[in-house]
Parts: C-alpha cells; structure tokens; sequence
C-alpha cells in the first residue's frame, strides 16, 4: 500500500504478522497439552482459516448457526457454536448435523431433549459456566441443574456431554499482564475444584487475553480464543500483546486538517471501525494512530477522539499529518473486520471474508 | 412478523410509520419554504428512496462517493457528497460528474482548483461551516478564507459556489425539544448575520434534532437531514420525536434467561445493532425494548446493557420475557440498518439495502 489516495478505508492485514499469531498460539497449545480450537469470528475469513488449517488446526468455534454455515462450506467439519442454543437454531443445526460434527451450547435439560430429538446424528455439547463476569452460562454454583443436564444427556443416544466453557469477559478490565493472571485466577480455581468432582469433562478457556498471557493451564484442556490472530489497540491497553504483534490495520483517507482546533477529519466513521472504544484519562480512544516503518509499529500522538457515520475526529498533534491517509490500529479488530468486505495484504493481495453477520 | 423462533435478528420496518415520517418532513420543508434534499445515509435503499420519489423530492444528500454512486444507479441525478472533498475522491467524482448533478464540499481553493481541472461539467459547492461542534468544515468567523474559497469560485466556468452547510451535532447533547431550541440557537444567529453578507449564498441545515423541533426557518433555505427516516431511541432521549415516531426496530432471538442474576441473552450484539449507546443514570442503554401492540408501540422495563459480538444483555425485570425474541427500538438507526442486509416490513416483504460501506 503506498499512499498513492486511497478512495475508501483499506483494512491492511499483515499477513506475517498474522500467521506469526497463529504459530505462537499452536505452539502454546500444544505446550501446555491443550485442545486448540480457534474462534473463527474475529477473521471470517475462509482464506485466513486456511492459515489454521496449515497448521494441523481441525477443530474450529464460531459464534453463529450461519457461521458455522459458511466455515463449513469451507471444507471445516468439527464446528463449537459457542452461543447459547435457542430453538430458532434448529432448522440451521438439522442441516449441519448431517455433515458436520457440532458442539453446541446448553443451559437446560429441556435444551438436551429439543436438540437430541431434532438432530439425527451424534453432537456434543457444553455447558456454559458463569464464574463471574455474569454475561451467559449458569453459575458455576448451580451443581442441581449443572448435573441435571449432564444426567440427561446419558439418557439421548445421540448426545454426549463434552465439557464446559468459560468465556470470562473480566479479563478485559485488565490493564498489564499481572491484573489479567490475577481477574482470571477465580475461574482457574474453579475449574481446579470441578476437574475433581467432573474427571471425564474438558474444561475449556475462550478469553483472548488468558490464553495470550497464562503460563500454566494444569487445569484447562482446551483454549477457543479468536481476537489473538489479530489483535487490537485494545489488547495492548490490557496487557495481551504488544503493538508489534497487532496485524490489522485501518488505511483511512484525510480529508481535512484544521490547525486552529488541532483536529483533523478522515473518512473512518462507525460504519467502518465500530464505535467502541477505550477511556483513556477520561478521554475516548476508538483508534491509534501508528506509523508502519519497515518492520516497526510505533504509535504516533494521534487517536481517534470521535466517530459519527462515516467522520472520524482525530485529535492530538495535527501539525505531524503529512501524507493522504493515516493508518490506525483498530480497538477491537473483531468489530472492524465485520464491518468491511475485505482485506488487503502488505504486499496487495485481497483476502476474501464473509460479508454481514 | 409472528413469534415463530427468528433464527437470527430481523430489522423490521415499519413501512407506514416511515412514509408518515416522509410527509411530515416533506410538509414542514414545503411550509417553510426550504428545499429538502434529504440524507440518504440512514436507510441506504433504493426501495425507500422511492418514497421520497413519490413525494416529488428530486435532490438528495449522501455521505460518500460510494453512497452516490449506489443511488445515482437507482436513478437520482441530483446528489449533495456531504462529506469533505479529499484527492482520493476524484476518479469516482469524474465518473459521477459525467451524468449527475453534484454539490460538494470544499475546505480550501486547492480544493475548487483541483475538483474544477478534474471534473468537465458544471457542479457546485458548499462550504461546511463549523458552528462551535468543531467536527468538520471551516470556523464560521474566518471570513478571509471563506471569501477567497467563494472568489476562487467565480475563476472557474464549471464551479458555482451553492452556499453554506452546517451539521450541528450539538443537538444530540439535548434532552428536550426546548433543549434543542437553545442549542441550535447560536448557528441560526450565525446564518442570519451571514444572509446579510452573503445574500445570494443558500443556508442548509442537516441535523434531524433541530430539523423535527424548529418551526422558523427564516434564515435556512435548505433542509437535509437523514435519521429522521427512522429515528431511533436516542432521538426519543434527546426530544426529536415520541417512540410512536419510530419506524425500525430489531427482533432479536431470546437465547437465554437468568432469574438468578436478573439477566437475558439474545442475539443481538454489536455486529447487529452497533455499540452505541445512551448513557442514563450511569447505566449505558444500547437498546430499548419495546412492545408493539396494534398501532402503539411502548417501552417496556428492559434494556440492552451490554453488548459483545453477538451476544446482547438484557437487563431489568428479565420475568416478562416469555416470547422467542425481543422488539428493540435501536439507539442508532443509522448504524444499525448500516449493520443489515435487508429490511422487512411487518406485512413481510423484503426490502433490499445497500450492504457495506
């Protein structure tokens, strides 16, 4: 990419630095004696799975029955849908199930029934379990229902109770490497006192920044992350990684630099970065701004300070705008990927990605 | 729509609410004697630019080359580029230019030297004004560039100067119509003292707050504002409209209810709905639910409290759930349909959209 005026935002994919990701997490896995199943959603990329599956990767999770749909299309035939199942997903997972091995979500004995009787090939599922950060599962607490649900998948032929999962969305309140070990001990302990009572279950992690930074998983048999194959501004606010391990960029066009209030407007709004953001000093982030100098990353003191539809204000030191487009490391690569049709390589290829959720 | 299990969130539009929205709209811009060129960039469909078609609008706003080119294909030949001109719009401005009116905004006379050397037929241009919401166009009181843009203007056959533009976004910060009144104050007083030294000029106006609430129109000759389309729950906080105004809500997938915790699941997240939210009371809304019954649409004590990807929280008295899915009135209409493929309509038709950005 040279800044010959881009038209429109480019999202630039560092492939080296991306497949380096890849590497490093395989690595870490196979280590610590972990299942590897990778959360698919941050890429939704057919192309960018290939990369997985050229490391030996078999298993996959996604977020979604149609996501699950479209890996499949892809050739991927062992699929967790890490969502909770709803009776809307039926039609989607009969269809599934004739092809594809599935690991499903279940929060009731009534799940178990509904989906044993739908579906007519073998599937396996989890339970959720809420350790804390209170977003979905069942409290880890819940022993009745927790062993109700295992007792009734003993009773469907086609069920197998596979394990549990815990997404512990806390982590992300971490703002160095200790405060992530420290948010996540909790639910390791947890997981210590379960693995006595459920010797056959695995018990999985599926938080970015805990498999990112955790030395010792004694007590985890699977890792599920997604954001790591990217990462973001937000991962290096909280400890996860560095800016160098960051391979998803934002190439957003100047359109005006107006000295006198020291701000400058690109096109980069909502529509292509997402509107989250990190507080920083009262202040919201919702992109840095970087220089990619060879093999470098530095942050330039530039940040997205507001987003409406299509503007994005960047505050900071103006003065420091020179070329025709600034390039910004997203705060959550997840939600920029989404929002945009593809990627483009350091070296120009387009890389092709599911377009709308 | 019925309640028969959505297998993933539908963004419904009420077709009958939306086109009241349009007559109104149109009727206040015809007795106020403004030239409506509504914003496009809220629904981004053909089939609902044909609504304003039938209402004998001509002229349309926009928010990037893209969105002109998508509706310039659909048959509109009179469109304003919102959004400030940058190098990288040129090739497609060329291509437009060829068969389609065009007004664009210009920050500088390189600007109107460039566009004028790079575009054959006659176009027009506005200058954004920054009223005191310092998100783009030139200060309001730098009369020297502002005039040396307008001379530059009269060197050059094809470029006419058209007048001023001004999107206060200000106004989202009030929470009453009185509210809005006062705020947008300031930028009309501005726009009466400039009518005087600048009688020729058009004085345009975009933000649908100030749009919906004023009732004179004195010193504006045109009206472009886009949300109102639409609304949404924050136009409902901020006073541009009651929640009966509203004509697009998401039918979001009950996935999970926790009594315990007082918490729902749905599908529902941030690629769905967008991650903007309406602080109240320090507890952010990213979502209003609401019941539509009939011809009345009213709120009901549940909200979306947080969203990840996918997954959307729902807080409040989560005991009155008892459905397969929850009615959203979104904050942010815009982001949201921006998020969606398609509409449907509550008789169930499909009405296509312009998918990405």
């Amino acid at each position: 990419m040279t800044d010959n005026s881009p038209h429109k935002p480019v999202l630039l994919l560092d492939e080296a630095r991306c497949k380096k990701n890849i590497e490093r997490m395989v690595q870490k896995a196979t280590a610590s004696n972990c299942d590897f199943r990778p959360h698919f959603k941050t890429h939704q990329s057919a192309r960018v799975g290939e990369w997985f599956r050229e490391k030996s990767i078999t298993g996959i999770t996604v977020s979604s029955v149609s996501m699950a749909q479209y890996f499949h299309e892809a050739g991927w035939n062992d699929i967790t849908i890490a969502f909770p199942f709803f009776k809307g997903q039926i039609d989607g997972l009969k269809q599934l199930n004739r092809s594809c091995k599935l690991r499903l979500f279940v929060n009731s004995t009534d799940d178990v029934r509904q989906l044993s009787e739908s579906l007519t090939n073998e599937f396996r599922v989890y339970i959720e379990l809420n350790t804390g950060s209170n977003r979905s599962g069942i409290h880890h607490e819940n022993t009745p229902q927790i062993n109700s649900i295992i007792e009734t998948c003993t009773k469907f032929e086609n069920v197998q109770f596979h394990g549990f999962y815990v997404h512990h969305g806390d982590t992300y309140k971490a703002r160095s490497k200790e405060e992530i070990t420290e948010l996540i001990a909790p639910t390791l302990s947890i997981y210590k006192k379960m693995n006595v009572h459920y010797p056959e279950a695995k018990f999985s992690l599926g938080d970015t920044p805990s498999a990112s930074v955790l030395t010792n998983f004694d007590d985890i048999d699977e890792l599920t992350p997604g954001n790591f194959v990217f990462y973001d501004w937000m991962q290096v606010c909280i400890g996860s990684c560095t800016l160098n391990d960051v391979a998803l960029f934002a190439l957003l066009p100047v359109a005006q630099v107006s000295k006198e209030i020291n701000k400058a407007i690109i096109l980069g709004g909502a529509v292509h970065m997402s509107k989250d953001f990190v507080e920083v000093d009262d202040a919201r982030n919702y992109g840095q701004v970087v220089n990619i100098a060879g093999n470098e990353i530095t942050p330039v003191p530039l940040y997205l300070s507001a987003l409406s539809q299509e503007h994005g204000a960047v505050s900071g030191n103006v003065e420091t705008i020179t070329g025709n487009h600034l390039v910004v490391c997203p705060i959550h690569s997840c939600l920029t990927a989404n929002l945009n049709g593809h990627y483009v390589t350091r070296d120009g290829k387009i890389i092709e990605k599911r377009i709308l959720s």
